[in-house]
């Protein structure tokens, strides 16, 4: 089980998601919970691409052999429904692990938790360095008239 | 063999691609053209994302078998290397498909023109909302201090 925003796919997402995928092994299956809106915008900032969408594109990649939005309230129920051997953390992802750990124990939920750390380079690895050159960037009067 | 800048992923780029693996049936292949900066920036806009991340992005995708850059010169010589049996036009492009097909006779290039018509419906179904979207969010102070 990965768990992720993917507010804007780049290489980075497919990069976490294979190597999450690699700790299945053969016969491993990887479920992706895409995070709500809601819980996003506690978090960090709201998404640019609503959780539907961003749901719809995670589904869309080779990796990837079932996605699910996440819960709003508890993310807890969802690995109680999913029941995930191995949970992966993304590099970006700042969950403190020990306690994730505790609350999984806690609620009698045997899945391991495994920080994948390593990261695909690549020039905008991240959704929000993609937002940072579009927003950043000139464009010629009238670029977004037919959209 | 489908075309397209590939900028910001989105469903509608899901759609178009499904549409055109369909029309190989059983056996077909689908090979994705990934159009270079230099010809995207003389017919529409600068892509945000680099051609080498467009390029990964697309490849993560389930429904493509292969995808490879296109040629910064001469359009009909990837048609040449490829050989598809099938050339799909997406929604959005506006290419003169009599034109095109004199154009591949011309070469001897036995390749069918199908233009896909149908358009899956999402909020930012298209690169260039996405990016609108972005120009006229307003994000807190800071938000792109940590990218």
């Amino acid at each position: 089980m990965a768990t992720g925003t993917f507010d804007l796919i780049h290489p980075g997402h497919g990069y976490y998601l294979k190597e999450s995928k690699k700790l299945g092994e053969d016969e491993g299956r990887l479920v992706v919970v895409v995070a709500r809106e809601s819980t996003v915008q506690a978090r960090k900032r709201v998404p640019i691409v609503p959780e539907k969408q961003r749901l719809e594109v995670v589904q869309m990649l080779k990796v990837v052999d079932e996605a699910v939005l996440g819960s709003e309230t508890d993310m807890f129920s969802t690995v109680q429904e999913i029941k995930p051997d191995i949970i992966t953390i993304g590099p970006d992802q700042n969950f403190d692990l020990d306690w994730l750990r505790q609350e999984l124990e806690k609620r009698g939920l045997e899945a391991e938790v495994v920080k994948i750390n390593d990261y695909h380079e690549s020039s905008l690895d991240s959704s929000c360095k993609i937002i940072k050159k579009i927003r950043e960037a000139e464009f010629p009067p009238g670029s977004f008239k037919h959209c």
